[in-house]
């Protein structure tokens, strides 16, 4: 029997595609599932590679095949090739197994001769819409059938505009459009050597030949090079019947979605026009109705088409995307798909689809996108609102904020506290700002990237955080910010979104953070199905509640540093961090020991019954202190001082300018009692000299902290190896709260990390320290309390030698931050404002590393130390902490390199217990 | 048959270790080759271990071993034990398969008793010696055997000498020293409930067993757990005669080397005393004689002894260090082993012991040890001299260099030019300085580590400096140095040793580099043994033509950063840098471009025939630009003279102090013609008011480059990928030079090498910017040139995807210093300053990682990309470049993962081609 080149729609289905390609098997479903989509077939992908394998030439029997198919065609559709009243015309669309966008050709309206054009004219009474769908199908079939250049019937194109002075297409009139017609098939005539092919079929027959010749044009191969497609599959041509929904008051077209794109509820949701085409609704050149109206309109077509989409939201199991075109009183079906809808529409979706029985708990975790749910997590701006976006700086912080501008953190403080609402606005932030920062709304910075001091502080927070927008250009002494041209005073009103770096101007209308049943429906159904337990990144107490409150199974990293950074504690962490002696710094270290006992009571209460993992101190301590440039703006002032009162007490009689308190109006009585003046300025300046003492004794002392590369220094367990009592006292401070809470029945699980890990030794002396407090607060009060030590890996060193550290951790917690930056030799701060934007611009890097974990890289690094440690330690626990612990593409990878858990900030837990079951159910796979 | 417990030395081995431990082996080879060694048995590990299997009992059949062999040592030494004449007296000590230095316990002139004492006082004729051996033995005896406690004995050795009013045990009367022996004897008694054990054999088997008890005892276990010795291979035990060269003029003592340890030369070295005990000789109570002097005193024992040197040094092959004892007439051999020597000697004596066939050329390599070789490399001070030395900073470059102190680079030129000799000292150096160090004899800094400017460009140079001296208060302004309360001038002379650190007060004797026909000899029949290419870290012609003297096989780095940082060059490079757009970026390019032809056109000739591996632009570009503290400096000088000129021209009439150019006696006409006087001032104003102005654009600018963490930052490819046009132009240039030396007939080999390398991404548009130059050069000249495009390895990313990387390289070249730096996560400049001397002091690391690689992690690391390399491209060359290419242990450790080349600085080559062989020689053993 000779081979099957020719599928009616009706004898396919998805399962096809190798032979209907994805476009035909598709038509296929549709079709045979009963819903009335214009009629055609499907000609195979082999009798495209059987064109190929006989090098180009029309396959033998495949017109013979195709001679009844059309017969078919006309038949089901009541209409024939080259009728003068009712003439069938077809699109003949390419259509692989895998889609090529654009690749490949398409034609449409074949069909189209000298005397269909007319009836096509009376049908849609539209003589305009007929010629010009007469001129694009020769302009088409000359271009893609005939090979001609395009730019030959342009230039013609070009000529009848100017001929009737208009700018565009859409302006020529049907008679320019009929001129256009004359002179293509004059062109056609002139170029090919032959008249334009006015026989439907023979049309045809050269239309699926170019369809097949397409398969092997330059761009098609280069894309398929570029997408590992392989060169012999070869595509199917589908040829289609063409409706037209402006053929009458019984035609039209229309757009619907089985429930709400907005909201989710089940309603029918789109809208339609009668005796039009598709093209107008886009267009909005007439207002479409909603779609119930059609209901009034045309009760049967409308009760047909709410069949048409209970059958295929039944089929799809998915609330469906439908495009419709209503023929004289037929109504087809041209397009389904799922439909696209926001964030809050596809929980509402997924849950109902599984509460009515159509999908299983899976499927509906399955549904929703982790990476949007984010954005419910957080104070977001208007979907709707108009902005007036002036600068975008870095994403430091999600969320949005809006206030009155204010430029240091006592200012923001104050006016804080008076209830308004301000946005801090700092080149960058420091330690000393901490206060500013708790004050205001969010937090808007010039320099710094995603690691400096105001996003880290504001992500632990939850304030949204603009960071690094360098086209602000901040006065503080004129209390000024400057974007562009425009000058932005103290207390005028700017809003940013932490979530996409934008800064705008004015008030900005928000939205609440929402947590509906739904949410929490899918999270619960997400709990069953995730093999990852999820943590939390939290700090302080009220952290760690929303932490547990958004569904946290204990805390994976709790940073003891922004303990210190608590303005209060700060002179005393100074104290500790300058002494030069060890006396000096353990009193220092007694006194800060029970404000951490408190910190640490705290959050071991509020997390009870679950682990909490506590990170000794990481930082470079001279993050603690002033920065050298203040300390030399200060001593600079100074001296300034110093120089016009030394003038002023030299002469003896004369005030040189300089900032005399008295101002401008004290010149009166520059005369009268000079020695008394003299006395004060005396006085004054032996102050000054004694501030300038002060202040240089502390330069001096931050210079020797002084870091090159502070990312890389003395920091982390170095601190522990170099000031082993202070990493003594942390410890003592978590056990003593562990003991007391356990004397008070609190269910405690300490568990403490030791940062910076690159050698075993450093783990087992720091070890040694740990456990030594601990045994030694056991026996002071008397009572035991479980608890663990472990390690950070975030330095490549530790993964290369995770077996050796392994003896001496009780689990790992990979740091992918400080990971990231070691693997990729990239400092977070320098590469996110210099030269990362470059990076992903160009494609050198698929993805921000420091947003997505780099699997090739780091990830292969983490893959090396989680082996490493199970050689010796198969039982040992391995988790995330940091920002890729909130990343979904993270968490999946994280899933398949073996680790136990991912820890993320409060507000990315919801993210990542849906991830997590995303992954758990794609490993399933 | 019973098991052999004890072996006579004669019936031993050098390679019966296992049975007869380190100590019994050696003495037995030694019989062997028939040297008088004092007589004596090895009771075998095996008698140990029996001891311990058997709960501690003395292992069956022992004792009836021992005695017979106590017959027949008494017999050969004419000795016997309790005999009042002439009584044996032996030591017994332990001696396990592996030395546990001090570990176990020794017990000596056991056999003593109240009669034998005094036949060894007539005996020696020296009572006070023979009644000191007698309470010394009744002491150790108590101590170890008994297991009394030690303070037992001291408290009556202390009450003895209090009775005499002596200070030292040496000054106790023979009298006190017999009482001793009572008040001992009756400690025993009184402690032990027993008499101290007159009879020898008694003694004899006591001491065994307490032998074997120490084997057990806690530091011994505590030992072998730390040096990972199996616990159960017990420890031999070692009964040896004791001689005295204190028995009368026939009697006497020495040590000799068969050649002189400090030249080499074969000549008899060495000195003697006759009539004394070794303690004598290292006591310098008397003065020992040299031993040539032997020949007249006692030519038989003297031509013996020589013919005994000779038998050693043909036995061990190698020149020994012998002592010696006479007792009566009679010479023992007390140890013989290989002597320590000079490195000029170790030369000298390999060299000659290969050249009189003791020896094969190998071993002569092997005998030179390369990290020795080193010193003889640069100038260094002498090592008889006398050093006063104040301070110690890093060792940042080899050599020795003294001068009179200058405290800036203009000076140091200044005096340099006119020939005198200067130390330059600053608290840091940057680019601005580099004429001061071509001009100074050596650089002296208070601040940064091992990479920091200064030490990197003098290392480059050959320049001696140290570096990080915290100890130095320098004041720029007073033009001094304060080191502790001395405060040193201008023009002080102060000497620096670059090996060690030490900063040493007035001029020093110094000693030039030797480059001997020795040393030659050995290099190289290194160059026939190694497996490993030897390249040389070189940047300029001069550099390359020491390196090619010393060997080296091609260039593997040529940084191309210090070729910017001449000072007549740096003005443009700062242009560079701070345009702000293309043109003006091409602009200071193109002006660039013929300097850095010259460069590459010098340096690929000087190496003609030879490759040449160059590196792109590497560093930061700020490092380029001038610090910010000196723009800030410069800012508040500027603006405190505005101040004060503010100051005067507002009151119109008065000078308010500051510094105008007049000074203190200009106040006469401070009345007269004010206006004149205020117009200078405004001028001056208006001129300052520019500075400032000029210097608050550089600020922001050089802020805006400023680098948290610049190690981690936009350096390397990464300018590479933003700036493209910078590497365009190096390549152009490189090129350039490649196609002139090859049109003039000049063989040469560029190889341009990426840095910074992470993903493969960056190397594939990198090779592309360099492809795209070379042919473009190559067409513009009409010429053909060979080149390869590679990449540095230095970054873990790069490692971990070195087949991906692979694809786009030609070759490889681990840069060991930066990927040490991020393997660990240690910013070498900060690490080394505070944190790693803590590190290595408490062995936290073994070594410091920059010096000597860090196989377990660094290493491992390489090994992983040199696998994934070989993987996709077996013969893709690999080496490394950096300071570890200097060092023998990392060159070894290369040479096992595989490497193909290292590459070192020049002065360093010669040490990594004799390390190389000794790597070769390893491998195949």
């Amino acid at each position: 029997m000779d081979t099957k080149y020719v599928y009616f729609f009706r004898e396919g289905n998805a399962g096809m595609r190798d032979l209907l390609g994805g476009k035909g098997a598709n038509l296929a479903e549709m079709t045979n599932i009963g819903l009335s989509v214009p009629r055609g077939f499907t000609i195979t992908t082999e009798a495209c590679r059987e064109y190929y394998a006989k090098e180009q030439e029309f396959p033998e029997g495949l017109w013979d095949q195709m001679m009844p198919a059309v017969g078919v065609l006309e038949e089901e559709m009541g209409k024939r090739f080259g009728d003068l009243e009712n003439p069938l015309l077809v699109s003949v669309r390419s259509g692989a197994k895998f889609s090529m966008p654009g690749m490949m050709d398409t034609i449409l309206n074949l069909g189209l001769n000298d005397q269909t054009v007319e009836a096509l004219a009376r049908g849609t009474d539209n003589p305009r819409f007929a010629y010009d769908c007469y001129r694009r199908f020769i302009q088409m079939f000359g271009n893609v059938v005939l090979e001609m250049e395009g730019f030959r019937f342009e230039e013609i194109l070009e000529r009848a505009k100017e001929a009737q002075g208009v700018q565009y297409d859409s302006q020529l009139s049907t008679e320019s459009l009929q001129g256009l017609v004359e002179s293509f098939k004059d062109l056609v005539l002139q170029e090919t050597g032959n008249p334009f092919p006015e026989d439907p079929l023979e049309q045809l027959r050269q239309s699926v030949e170019a369809v097949f010749r397409s398969w092997g044009n330059h761009r098609a191969v280069v894309y398929r090079r570029a997408n590992k497609i392989p060169d012999d599959m070869g595509t199917a041509v589908n040829v289609q019947a063409m409706v037209f929904g402006n053929m009458g008051d019984d035609s039209g077209t229309g757009v619907a979605f089985t429930r709400d794109p907005s909201t989710g509820e089940k309603v029918l949701y789109g809208e339609y026009l009668m005796n039009a085409q598709g093209e107008d609704v886009v267009a909005g050149i007439r207002t479409p109705h909603p779609i119930r109206s059609l209901e009034q309109e045309n009760p049967e077509i409308y009760n047909q088409f709410v069949e048409i989409t209970k059958t295929l939201e039944g089929h799809y199991k998915n609330m469906q995307d439908i495009e419709f075109t209503i023929e004289k009183g037929r109504l087809f079906i041209l397009q389904t798909r799922n439909g696209k809808c926001t964030i809050s529409a596809a929980l509402r979706i997924a849950v109902e689809l599984c509460r009515e029985g159509v999908i299983d708990r899976e499927e509906a975790v399955r549904r929703v996108d982790p990476y949007q749910i984010g954005t419910l997590l957080h104070r977001r701006i208007d979907d709707k609102a108009v902005l007036n976006v002036v600068a975008t700086g870095l994403a430091a912080s999600p969320g949005a904020a809006s206030g009155k501008i204010v430029f240091d953190a006592d200012t923001a403080e104050e006016r804080g506290l008076a209830e308004e609402k301000v946005l801090l606005v700092r080149m960058e932030t420091t330690p000393d700002d901490i206060h500013g920062f708790l004050a205001a709304q969010g937090i808007l910075t010039s320099r710094g990237g995603m690691t400096s001091h105001a996003a880290v502080v504001a992500r632990h927070m939850g304030k949204p955080a603009v960071c690094g927008c360098e086209a602000l250009k901040i006065d503080y002494a004129s209390k000024t910010l400057t974007i562009g041209d425009t000058v932005y005073h103290e207390n005028d009103v700017l809003a940013i979104d932490g979530g996409t770096g934008r800064v705008i101007v004015g008030d900005v209308p928000m939205r609440d953070p929402e947590l509906s049943q739904e949410f929490l429906a899918i999270l619960e159904w997400a709990n069953d199905i995730r093999n990852l337990r999820v943590l939390a990144n939290a700090d302080t107490p009220p952290d760690a509640t929303v932490a547990r409150e958004f569904g946290a199974e204990g805390i994976g990293l709790c940073r003891t540093e922004h303990m210190f950074m608590d303005p209060s504690r700060l002179p005393t962490v100074r104290k500790m961090i300058l002494a030069q002696t060890l006396p000096e710094r353990q009193e220092a270290l007694d006194e800060l020991l029970p404000w951490q006992e408190e910190d640490f009571y705290g959050i071991l209460k509020a997390m009870q019954g679950l682990p909490v993992t506590i990170r000794l101190l990481d930082p470079p301590l001279h993050e603690f202190l002033p920065d050298v440039d203040g300390i030399l703006k200060a001593l600079a002032e100074l001296r300034t001082r110093k120089a016009a009162l030394e003038g002023l007490t030299d002469e003896g009689d004369q005030i040189p300018g300089g900032d005399p308190p008295e101002g401008e109006g004290a010149g009166d009585h520059r005369d009268a009692d000079q020695s008394e003046e003299a006395k004060l300025a005396q006085a004054l300046l032996l102050e000054i000299q004694d501030q300038i003492f002060d202040q240089e004794v502390l330069l001096r002392k931050v210079r020797a902290l002084h870091e090159l590369n502070p990312m890389l220094g003395h920091r982390g367990c170095r601190v522990g190896i170099t000031y082993p009592e202070v990493y003594a006292m942390q410890a003592r401070a978590i056990f003593r709260a562990a003991a007391r809470l356990t004397r008070e029945g609190v269910t405690v699980y300490p568990l403490v990390k030791v940062p910076l890990v690159a050698h075993f030794r450093e783990m087992q002396v720091m070890r040694d320290v740990v456990v030594a407090e601990a045994q030694k607060v056991s026996s002071e009060m008397g009572i035991e309390f479980p608890y663990q030590v472990g390690a950070m890996l975030e330095v490549p060193r530790a993964a290369l030698t995770a077996d050796e550290i392994a003896e001496y951790a009780d689990f790992f917690s990979f740091g992918t931050n400080d990971l990231t930056q070691m693997v990729f030799g990239f400092s977070r701060d320098d590469a996110e404002g210099k030269f990362l934007p470059t990076y992903t611009s160009e494609k050198i890097l698929p993805e921000n590393p420091f947003a997505v974990l780099d699997a090739e890289g780091v990830g292969k690094m983490m893959k090396i130390g989680v082996d490493l440690a199970r050689k010796v330690k198969p039982e040992i626990k391995i988790g995330i902490c940091g920002e890729h612990g909130g990343d979904p593409a993270s968490i999946q990878f994280t899933e398949t390199i073996g680790l136990d858990y991912v820890s993320c900030s409060p507000f990315r837990v919801p993210v990542a217990r849906l991830a997590a079951a995303h992954s758990a159910l794609q490993m399933r796979e």
